[in-house]
């Protein structure tokens, strides 16, 4: 058997906190979704303004980032026409996000959750994203 | 709390009958849907002819446009590979269209529906929503 | 080949029209359906206090209606636990209602289409689908 | 077109910070989620030993008590054998819950949102989230 590091809810919480400061000091709302490593959603929040279409988005943003441990930036570029993840986005009932804004989390070099914005442009989207991530990882130093 | 608009049935009723007063102008039977603020679905016309497939495709558009705020001719664009949104129509289970005819409606810039249309060409059924949406503005001044 | 017989989007409209009415009449607004022969779906509107878990319920009973050629009451009936067909609302992606509100439409004994009612008590549901078939066939006559 | 009153993110955030000190002081920790009005969803959070598969059941509760306007606990009661709603629970791809422990939220007698709570026994589900439900509305007067 082994040990596997993950998320609390209060991390989850703390990352969420951190992404709507910036989403607010960016001007657009957005749906936020914290997964653990596993890519089970921990917690959501979706701001008052943000779109009802990314409430499933920034999940399965969240989720892919944890779930496959890369970003969904990533598999943007992979999956484009003639490249290697060519058509992975309707893999897994259509939840497999290559739309930016999804950002895994590591500690340690080991996965322990998945951040996934949505609302705005995916490079607000991820902006938000990472705002989160980079505030978690500095309570840990 | 806050306090949204919303159509009404009869709203909807009002926006289906011009969309088919301009589809019989330009002699092409559709699918006609129409949501309100949150993407539910409010009315739904399939015309004679219309085709079988557009009956949810018209019903996507309506949501894709209410729920994102957007038309899916935007997404249509922002959706081509390459693009920012690129690989998003495989989200909310395929439901997120990325094909023109869907519209948002707006009063005083709040979103208060959405209006879908298919079985033309994506050219046309953006006209026949459109048409719908403006006549259905005309009546509100 | 064959030749079927088959409901219009006029013949639809004149059936909800007449739902209206009925469910106006008993104080309960409804979301109604109106299926082919077939089962596909050539109107729909939700009146604009009927739920929205009622918008898919009254389709899955219009279309079962139709594609099945029988009320969805005769489902609930058969589909009781020890009953014969026990199980069969999970069937067709739990599209299959044996929720009673749902009314086949027969014609010189074929099957034309599909009503499905749904908001009230099953009981109402149905009355309200009925007195939709019921003003309907007066007018074939 | 008509104006509906809707839960915010704040309102959201303050319903769950009073179902887990519910879910804390019956020592059983939860899966909870808060839709608006129109059943798309605001916010969750899983506390940290709630059980994953009470996610989605937690999200479910939460849909189908705003968008039905009723208790599940009620559609527990209307869907038992030979009652009328029997087999409702497999419709809208089986995301209409008849477990207890999702209620819907009223202000002035309109729909303003819902609750779903999941995780311990369905009593203990509904315990949860009437204490959330009570909270917020002691917050109205």
């Amino acid at each position: 058997m082994i040990n596997v590091p993950r998320l609390t809810l209060d991390d989850a919480r703390q990352i969420i906190a951190a992404c709507k400061v910036k989403a607010k000091e960016i001007e657009v709302d957005m749906d936020i979704a914290i997964t653990d490593d596993s890519g089970n959603l921990i917690a959501f929040q979706r701001m008052d303004n943000a779109r009802i279409t990314s409430i499933q988005i920034s999940m399965d943003k969240a989720w892919t980032a944890a779930a496959a441990r890369k970003s969904t930036r990533d598999y943007w570029n992979a999956s484009q026409p003639g490249q290697p993840t060519y058509g992975i986005n309707a893999s897994n009932n259509g939840r497999f996000s290559t739309v930016p804004g999804g950002i895994p989390v590591f500690v340690n070099s080991q996965i322990v959750g998945g951040v996934g914005c949505s609302s705005g442009t995916p490079d607000q989207d991820e902006l938000v994203a990472q705002a989160g991530v980079a505030a978690f990882l500095d309570t840990l130093n």
